[in-house]
């Protein structure tokens, strides 16, 4: 162990994560190096603002403006990218790789809307991208689907890996709350950016579903074919009627493998309130994996945060360095299967996505209108599965909402009745439509 | 990948985890090499009685009486040990691994027991001893512990590890029934063996924290510093006491890093109703782990059966494959910390561990014993957190039973509290202890 040299790594980025990464390979440092067998020391960083008060120590750490500075640094050997967001974090990795540096970063959006150009060029220079801490923040998934499930055919994975709208959605759960004021909270308490809509509109959970999805079934990130829905118009009644039937809101990144093709979807669902994902709660994330021989296997954990995500980042570090001297043949490959085993396969069009249907409607209380309702459904195929007539409220006199849960169906079929549901006189404004599943 | 040549594995024992290792491998065969780069091919097994009716298809693989003719077969490479106990299974694993190949093993006793001579042998052979279907079936806490947390002081871990305790410990909580009853039921079942000590008496929980244990903490397995106790003496009444104050009882392992040493410990707790691992139940496992930079990750999943065993081996089988041609001195050390960082630390003994305590006692309903009671616990600094004085029941006329929850102490003033309560007049019979824990 000690006849190794340090290994030198150089950063980019100090905010947050960069902070937290710095911290726990000081505070851990002779742990670390007892498990990797080497010292992992921080050699350079870069920060666009060398002047700012940090409170965490950089002592005998290189602090440089430039970033490419530090990818250029022929001294470094891992370059850890923690800036975030595609400019020029893109540039920076690709000139690392071309430099002949590992990389670790935690950048979901780089890996999914340019991973698949990435880790090309990581393989044709004998490199090593590592990103555990893209996905679910000190939640080990990529390496578990990598590495753990490897023996498993992956039927399909659900994950809350979304904490601003998890937080979100169980303050409105247990408290009864409006959307819009429990954002504010949000914001507040700095769960939430002030412009949210990266979260709540569910791109971010929608970027970690396109790496979770490819590494569960060999495809490429296609990050484009993602059906995404955000929470915005999740309104409390919702949350109220759900649990009355047993079940709880959640946002869900879901991707399914069919006899047809691959499901890609995020959008805010129902499940059953006994379910361990229903009871997923505030910030904390959670991904559910159903291999076909190791059955459902549940990951939970901290998915954001400086010391979590940091934990992540050190992990990739370790893993990295072990991988310094091996063959490239037999390390773990990017996207999990080799790349030539990376095949793209159909990802099915909204349209022919199979689910159940939470829906909600506001009926003019006048009789044969449920029949009206349910003959739609019926000659769609559409069975219902329970259905709840409410008191009046307030969208106004001689208005009650009901609401129906469905079996599964296609959404090509919802979508044709919920337009001709909505067509009818007795009908007011539209058919609030929140999918549901069974996670079985 | 089509380049490298199969990889030729030899099976120690063809009973339900055999027969799962090769039904998986043979069905995910593509699945498998395209992740792993190369093929894997059992191509030698031996078991007990040859002539037997298998339900899994053994075409292609030599069927051998002998064990020792698959360790000592020179096409093997890897060797996967699931024949279970101590012998002849050292003595197979130590001659594979003399004999220069890798070995794969699910056996979690042999670890436990004989895992730093074994961990030794390997070092000296340059070769791997790959373990995680060992503990928790299909899920993946070996390599979490080892890889995923190597940024980490893990400070605690409690798990839920043996199924046949979570089984009955959650059909009494359920149905509110004794513990025999339900033991019958599982024995029929087949999620309790004949003789169930093994089980319901810890022993098989205490081999996995032993393991869970030397990862988290970087010291040597030592089994028989672990404290062990059974759910044979949890009684309905005590399961429903427990619920009434908002709490559940489980099984759990737990291992936690004290200034003074490292209490390690096996037995029922109380743990909040509210809680992840309260939530987990019937056969299902969970194991949670407190990391000082990642916070609190849970794993939960199947902890036994055929294919969710299969998984982990075959996830082992992958990572043997990749470390065939690496040097060795950057694998994943054995024991998650390299050999020669690996230390004894104290083990604290039980009367040194600190809790918090459920106890039931049985008092004559008169007077006076209530303030004796809790003088005998302020007397020894056990403050109480909660008392029920309960209903008369059936333990006798002019007899109540009273619960107490008390905060954290240690269990050597408890157990002197509790010698001086039973020496009371108005106490019958002993005063039931139960330990409980915050998981904080």
């Amino acid at each position: 162990m000690a006849s190794l040299p340090p290994v030198k790594v150089g950063l980019l980025g100090l905010g947050t994560v960069g902070g937290g990464t710095i911290t726990v390979l000081r505070r851990n440092a002779k742990l670390i190096a007892s498990r990797a067998g080497r010292t992992i020391e921080v050699t350079v960083a870069s920060a666009r603002d060398l002047t700012k008060a940090r409170d965490f120590d950089t002592s005998g750490i290189r602090l440089v403006a430039d970033p490419f500075a530090v990818v250029d640094d022929p001294e470094v050997e891992i370059v850890v990218e923690l800036i975030g967001g595609i400019k020029p974090a893109r540039e920076l990795v690709l000139r690392a790789l071309a430099n002949g540096k590992h990389v670790v970063t935690a950048n979901k959006a780089l890996i999914a809307l340019h991973g698949n150009e990435i880790f090309e060029a990581a393989q044709k220079n004998g490199k090593v991208v590592a990103f555990e801490a893209a996905v679910a923040g000190g939640i080990p998934v990529i390496k578990v689907m990598r590495e753990a499930l490897a023996g498993n055919d992956v039927l399909w994975l659900a994950g809350i890996i979304n904490g601003t709208c998890n937080f979100i959605l169980t303050a409105m759960t247990e408290a009864g709350r409006d959307f819009g004021e429990v954002l504010a909270e949000a914001q507040k308490l700095g769960y939430a950016e002030a412009d949210p809509s990266f979260d709540i509109d569910g791109i971010d959970a929608a970027h970690k579903l396109t790496i979770l999805a490819a590494l569960a079934f060999g495809i490429p990130l296609q990050f484009d074919k993602v059906f995404v829905e955000g929470i915005r118009n999740i309104t409390r009644e919702d949350v109220a009627y759900a649990e009355r039937l047993g079940y709880r809101i959640k946002h869900l990144g879901i991707a399914r493998q069919r006899e047809q093709g691959i499901e890609l979807r995020v959008h805010p669902t129902l499940v059953k309130a006994k379910q361990p994902l229903a009871n997923v709660n505030g910030v904390m994330n959670a991904v559910m994996i159903q291999g076909d021989a190791a059955g459902q296997v549940l990951l939970s954990g901290r998915g954001a945060g400086a010391e979590p995500t940091a934990s992540s980042v050190v992990a990739d570090l370790v893993d990295v360095v072990r991988a310094l001297t091996s063959d490239t043949e037999h390390r773990v490959p990017h996207l999990a299967f080799q790349p030539d085993a990376v095949e793209a396969q159909p990802i099915l069009p909204m349209e022919d996505v199979e689910t159940a249907y939470y829906l909600r409607l506001n009926v003019s209380d006048r009789p044969g209108v449920l029949a009206d309702v349910t003959r739609i459904l019926g000659d769609r195929g559409i069975s219902i599965e329970a259905l709840l007539q409410l008191e009046h409220k307030e969208e106004g006199p001689g208005t009650v909402p009901i609401v129906i849960l469905t079996h599964r169906v296609r959404e090509k079929a919802m979508n044709d009745a919920i337009h001709h549901i909505e067509a009818l006189a007795a009908i007011q404004g539209r058919v609030v439509r929140i999918r549901l599943e069974a996670l079985k």
